[in-house]
């Protein structure tokens, strides 16, 4: 089973980023701590991030049958992106949505996401345990 | 450390109740499922199930000093409670918000939830398993 | 065939409550004279009034095999209870929404109902007629 | 006591039109069905069908000594027309908005109603019943 | 000069209709009425009612080279006819807008006029002084 | 019969001002141009403008036992002053709103008037006629 | 095959009405056109427009068996008609919506159709070769 | 002359309970308070708190022949409870709205109170001295 | 201990201005009550009352070394000023807004209060009793 | 003449994506179909696609010399992209905006086109046809 | 070349009003300042402040002739003053709004401004640099 | 001291594109002149546009260490990009938004900045004079 960890913009900047927010692990830290959480569960995992939209839509295509399933962090691009929810409805690979911090707690633009729909589901507001508790749930809902 | 797994308005009826939205197992088989999960986590778990806001408003109080942490799925009162929010910002006990159906799928007014700015965060869609990664989460956030 | 008829918060006070809007009859007369017209129409019909939404929730779980049909007056929560809407989508008892006074006459927040949606329909405005219709409506319902 | 049975736009095509929510009957069928209940509860009723906004109020307004009671399906301008609550308001003749679909299931602009604060009540939701639920509650608040 | 007075639905029930809002007199008053007034301002004018919109697009076109001057209370169409609209800003008559009652006390969807924008402007609240308004006010506009 | 032509924010400066929607004519002209209109009503006309609100609603307050009839235009104040509006039901003198420009044709915050509502009704784009017509209207009201 | 070529209000004003909006055209020129291009299709038309809402309606109706399928432009019905959008969901015949003007480009209210959700799809903005373009998808429709 | 002073949801906790938004009395050092600020103006007072709607609206309906006047303070029932606000409509007991904080101050949603049109008015962030606010309200207009 | 009581708007014609919704005592009739009730309270007050919405903040602006607190009743400017609010932010002396009429009960716009989020508290519903509260408000408030 | 085909994010996808709402045909076929009708009409076309926002607006601004007219599909970016709006303002090449569903029959965010209003007109819901009646439509514009 | 700086309602408090918000240079601080600009540019400044909406009316109207453009800060009036926009607009004097405080980053009401249309363009958020740069700004369009 | 100015999508069309909006000078005119106006402010200046939202926000993130400040004008992105306002967020550097037209003129849409809020502040209208004002406001904000 493998699974692709996508990640949108400004997230290459965690651990220098708004630390109070979203935390002190830097991205590398939490891919070194997924892998490890991954080989736990008995999967692989491979790590994509970029500023671009398009770049991330691309990304999902291409994941078509390389992937069993995605945990995406969509970031800014999780309230305006039609493009994106396009993207993943049409390539029907099981994804779930996580964020670092509570979207619930934030501003009012923050609490709608346009990309979830698209979704298994949603995990929010864990700190980088959302990517653990992702991973975790695309791997239960692949098995069944 | 103790977890309460506090369960709002009609959860006592699933497995019956619309399976095509919510599943086919049982409060009761979630409960043993939930149980399971909980010792292998080395954790102990009880249950309370109400239809009645105020009364799980009463277990939030009451759970002050007896719980370490709250797995809750308000269900109905997820949209509308501004008393179960309150309750939970006066214990200040870490909760977990948790949904079996993927809200953002759904009705508009299920998209807005009044309760999870007062909580931890939020897992939603992933069928009974939201609950398993509620216990994870809430779990891993009370061993920092 | 059995219907319950339902009845929620402050209906219990029928009969002095503000006369003008909701007319001079109180709940025992509404239930002498419902028992007469459903002998009329050959169905049982049995009453509950509760002030607390939750018990209301509780006896539409209840009913679930003992009745045939439901006809529900849910009062003030009728524009705010996703819970109730949950209960009835739950237990899938045919169920019609009846209110005293005309909901379309009066204010803004009245004019929506959250219920109703769960319903086979909803009968407004004729006073404790509207009883009376919802009971005719509902065995006409079973009846096919 | 004389009751008019007037009905909007496309209900002359009852029958054939989208039968998974107006039914199979036509209107001769209603018509023919009305009539009977109407000679059970000792009234005479005329039926008058227009697609033409204006007409439907040329009739109400010609109502105004010839009729008693009205039952009225407005149908498609029952969300938009102001001059058809305008006509009731002039003439001031009791009149039961009735629905053969259940409005608060549909799409957001059904739900809401302009003509219904100029009548008695609205019954929303049972099939050709409604109209004979509607008969009914005009003859009763005739009676009183 | 020939001025055409122009009057939507229910107009005709002047008299009769809610008094206290719309006051005493019945339509044939205010035409003679307005014959006098027009005669003191040595023009002649027309009268048209319809209940039915499309009749009075048709004589908003036919007045094209007919009439210097409109006159009119679309009454109830005024807050929902794009067509009534486009008829006038089509024959570029130059036309005053009406009406009885001051529609900025009413309800809430009367205080929005979309057939105001195509006149040079709009009198409201004079009861049948309204129509006298309108008319010494188009015979100035066309004066100039 | 006494009556008060009152001018808001601005008016002073017609004339000069845009004058392709306010027009060539000075507040001067426009006063000299009413002073004709009210000898012809015999009725006999004050003027006071001022820029200021409160201002304003003095004058208002000090014309209760000195006038029989306002003619008001608010200007800039008509969509946002709670307080004129409360001077004139304060008050109780008969009052007409009149504005020189159509307000329904404009942005949309011009549509909406605070004050109107107050008001015996409203009398919008008739150039300087609009006072003209706005003091016909008042004097008419004023002998009934 | 045959198509009926339906025009709402207004339409046969076409050519002298609002010319920069909606060109110089006749509807007999456009009529002489489509002809022209319906005979090009290999297609027969007929042509039907009215101001009056409900006799668009009648005519949706009686095309029912007569016609293979319909170009439409409901002019300023289209933004507030649900009975239009009724009959033709009532008639099944694959309709096509056309406007002359895009209007995309004009007023917030012209913006949203009542009535496209009902068709197969819209065009709008290509002048009278809006019906050109509607004639042609509407034959490719009905070959599939 | 009797008060009740009836407190809703979460109000048990006061004292522990966000101390900085809600003070650091606790319940029963403002029911001893408000004993003493009683007796001073020759009343005397019964308290009720209940995390259940539906036992303050029994509460509610209790008083009627009980108490002359209420007190109310419903936390989070405030800004959603249609019921509460009918219960006082029904019983007609003259009531004051209490907030500790300040409603104005906070989220957008506290802002709106369903309760409040039902009551004699509103008091709204004087900490617990809103109560004593309140009970001197009460007691003035009993005494007009 | 020196208070200023701050009146706007129209509060100068208290006693004649619709006395249901105002009463029927002077402002005059309120100072002299208001000097009474301080005096039971061992404060001074002074009294300023203007319809200019600048004056209100030139007097807030004076009264900094002056007074310790404020009783202001905004009035007609309560709904609509910025700038009142702005000028207690910028003063800093505790204030407590007052209104004779209870605002949850009147208009729509009449709800919201942008000065009250400035203010210690709001009062509003109890008459002229209002003023008397929020002084006894004031006075407990700077005392602690 | 010049045409360009510019193809926004996921319609790259097409054939394999949600064929019920999409249809079957790939890019390819499209493009195929697409060169035929093109040479049918006598014009040339070449094709882009691209999921990168900003790579549309590139090439939006590199036809400006080279293409005489553009068939554009933004999919996704249709209602969020003011930056593409904007480029085709830039560039001032005559555009149609097709869209191969009815946007009119899907989720309420899809309705509005950001970048409608500055094409020359819009196409949507007849499947891969909305290309070649854009074609059309291009083409017909730039001959006149 | 002449220019008005204009302040509006609480800046003359400035130094001592919510120093972490609006700095801590007094009015008379950035006068002084902006005098030094000034003479840098080879303009000079005369200064006005006022915390009357209709003195600040009166001011613009009377720059007319004295001034070659303003440097404007309307406060608390930026975002309900009709008055203010229409008096730049009428004087047709080139303008600068500026604000001290970035408003984008404060309460969602001081977002919208209702003068900034009807000025060159808008400063907001460098303190009392704001000042400086309008200056500059307005300077620099005089010259063109 | 570096300067960053950077520009968002069609920017580098100036000059060419809707000169009425945007004025007659290219891009490379505007370096030009912001290289002179940085000389005398003693600071150097760089250039960086793009189209393509993600590259912007890569170049705000390479900027971390080699600016010290920003003039940014996002242009098409400036209303719908919480990426590029997250990336400012993150990288800390003191930033001001330009605008070239008034975007309180223009569209709707075009009033709200989702990046202004994460600036120091914004300046809009002053054609490319903006960006001066934009590199002297970022200078002056650096000095303090």
């Amino acid at each position: 089973m493998k699974i692709l960890i996508l990640n949108g913009p400004n997230i290459n900047l965690l651990g220098t980023r708004e630390p109070d927010k979203y935390g002190n692990l830097s991205l590398t830290d939490i891919e070194a701590f997924l892998k490890d959480e991954a080989s736990k569960l008995g999967v692989s995992v491979d790590f994509y991030q970029s500023n671009i939209e398009g770049e991330l839509i691309n990304k999902i295509q291409e994941a078509k049958s390389v992937y069993d399933g995605i945990v995406m962090n969509p970031a800014g691009y999780t309230h305006t992106s039609v493009a994106i929810r396009d993207a993943i409805l049409a390539v029907q690979i099981p994804t779930v949505e996580v964020h670092i911090s509570n979207i619930h707690k934030r501003e009012e633009f923050r609490k709608t996401s346009l990309t979830a729909p698209a979704c298994i589901g949603q995990i929010t507001g864990f700190g980088t345990d959302s990517y653990k508790l992702g991973l975790i749930a695309v791997c239960d809902y692949l098995k069944k």
